[in-house]
This record gives structure tokens, sequence and C-alpha cells, in this order.
């Protein structure tokens, strides 16, 4: 079995968010779907049961979904992304709006989403969450950032001017590659200051390992 | 309720296909998400009830995933995705091989997969299939197709040859639009022969209204 295969698999990028009493909370995942096409339109959205917000999801029943654009800044995934909410107060760097009570990301968002959750389906490590759409708010005229879009423009290409990446394919150079999140860095991250951190996961330098070309 | 924010979800373009006792058939969908990444992979998958491949699915509990790429001829859609499984032999005109008894579509697929259903549950219009992944294929390495890419470069502008997408915003020109599939022709329809057929849905051209630029 070839596994490589679900990699061909086309999502976008989303900020699932909810309110836990006053606290904003929220995570990244890649797997948002519309189920119905009628009213009330269901769609579902797969979230790994160990992420704080899915418990927050369980017990509040309502969450908002951001649809990140490809101008969506890259500490907003880092944030969300890969860092707890069990720890961390997430929302305290990103700007947001609170709609309806729901907690949404502010920066760049191709489109916004509330939801009510109708149904959880338990999946083993994750949860197939079904929610009614009860709102929805446009966003910025942007495209919308795909899963493939973050992996390979803003994760592994886009260091300090995204639009090296043909240059980077005929000149090849010195890459490290952040061991939290996969960010790749290109150059000789040794020239940077000690405390630089990982544009995407915050990790230090020290986490960084040079990667072979 | 701004209703075209769901036009900002991001999909792939999938041919769902099942064996019905030795008559393959098939159907085209958006929405296929990995769920776990533990073994065994479950994977969703949301088809309209209505369809006839759904029918046979719930029926056999196995089917196919092919994953189109962005080079997948135009057909192998229209003739899946706009017409019936009931009354056609969808696979009758299109390139197929059998694997593990499931029929997979040929042409420039981005790579394949064998699913065995686990569990269905019903969404009122549509039904998610959960189904663990049997065995995976690889396929041709071109960039597989997202929903956007067949909504703005196949279905709306490649006509006789894509590449003319750019000059098509700056030289407007009339256009017929499929009113079965929404395919737009660029030119003027009259010229083409009697028989020309729509290379989405196959609709005769008689079915093309003329639409406003």
């Amino acid at each position: 079995m070839d596994l490589s295969v679900l990699w061909k698999l086309s999502y976008g990028m989303y900020a699932i968010s909810a309110m836990e009493e006053q606290r904003p909370t929220g995570c990244i995942v890649n797997t948002v779907s519309q189920i119905t096409s009628n009213e009330p339109i269901i769609i579902s959205v797969s979230i790994n049961k160990e992420n704080y917000t899915y418990g927050v999801i369980e017990k509040t029943k309502r969450f908002g979904i951001s649809i990140l654009s490809e101008q969506t800044p890259a500490a907003v995934i880092g944030t969300l992304g890969y860092t707890s909410g069990k720890d961390t107060d997430k929302f305290a760097g990103i700007g947001y709006r609170i709609i309806n009570g729901l907690p949404l990301v502010e920066a760049n968002c191709s489109g916004y989403l509330l939801c009510e959750v109708q149904n959880v389906i338990d999946c083993g490590t994750h949860g197939i969450v079904l929610a009614t759409v009860a709102d929805s708010c446009s966003g910025v005229d942007i495209k919308p950032m795909t899963y493939r879009y973050f992996h390979d423009v803003i994760k592994g290409k886009a260091p300090k001017n995204a639009p090296t990446y043909q240059a980077e394919k005929t000149q090849p150079t010195i890459r490290y590659t952040c061991k939290i999140c996969g960010y790749v860095y290109e150059g000789d991250i040794a020239e940077e200051a000690e405390d630089y951190l990982c544009p995407i996961c915050s990790a230090p330098k020290t986490l960084f390992e040079k990667s072979r070309l």
C-alpha cells in the first residue's frame, strides 16, 4: 500500500474557533466540507480529539470557521496550529472579532461560517463534527488558502520573499528545517539573531536542523 | 446569510466507482477527506443519495477512488458526472482497469484508493460514507485537480486551448453557456458543426445559451 497517495487529496485551510466562557480558543484544520445543499446546510469538519478546541466544541455545541486566504499571516497558523489552547491564550496575539458570541480571525480571511453542532461521529483519534450553518460573513477577495499552498509556498518555500520558488530550483542553497512544524528556512540560519523564532510555530533556532539538498 | 461564502471551501475532484455484478459504474464527487492517520486509515466521502453509484456502494460495501489530475480529460467528468448509471453504461467510453474487483479510471489520474465501507451516516439528501483504505496505487505525477481548477479552467475557460485565460480577460468575446453543466464556450457557437456536443456533458448545441459579458 502506497500511503503517499493520500497526499494527493485536496483540502483548504481553516481556523476553527470556539468560546470557553469568556476565553476564545481555536485550532487549524484542513477538512471542512459542505454536505447538503438545501437549507439547513450541513457541513462536516474532522477534528483531532486531543485538540483542546474539540472539547470546547463538544461542550458548547457552537464554533466558527475562518476560511484562511493566501494572505493570512503565517503566525495565525503557527499560533492556532502549533500551540495548545490548554496552556496558551491562543487569541492573545491574534486580531479577532466576536460575532454571535464566537471569535473569528480578522486578518485576511476569505469568509466566515458560524456553525451549530448537530452530531459528532467518533472515529477513534478524530471526531467528525456535523453542524448546520447558522450564519456566514464574507471576507477579503483573495484566493482561499489550500493545504497544498500551505505546504508548497508558506511552509516550504516562502522565507523572506515568496516568489523565489523557481530560483530555488535552479540555485540550490543551504536549508534548515524546523523540527517542530516542518517550516523550511532558506539560507544559513546561523546568520540570524540569537532570538530568531520560526515564523510558523515560534520554535527557537536551536530546533532547526540542516536539510539535505 | 451570504451563502456564496460556501464557495470559498476547497475541494478536490474524484471519480468514485463501484462494481454492480459485472457492470462498473461511478460518479464524480469533490468531498473526499482523510479522517484518521493511524492504520486502518479512515476516509470519508459525501455522496448524493440519488446517485445510482450510492446505491451500489451501499449494497456492495466497496468502492474505488480515482484522484483526478489537471490532465484528466473533461469527457471523464462529463460522462461520470453528468449522466446517470441507471440508464447509461458509464464506463463504456472510458478507459479503465479493474483492481481487486473495482473499476478505476485509467487516464491521467494522480492516484487511486480502494475502500471498504465501515459506516454510512444519513444526512438527508447526502450520505457520508466512512471507509477504510484497503489498498492504494500511485498515478501520474501531475497536479491533482481541485474543484476550483475544474470551475475556473476546465468548465469556464478551456474551450479549445486552455492557456487563453489571460487573453480572455482583456479581449472579451461572445460566450455561450451550456444549460446542463455550465461549461462556457468561447466564441460564436453557430460556427460549430450541427453535431457539436458539449465537451463536459455532451449536450447538443441547442442547449447552449448566449452569456452576457
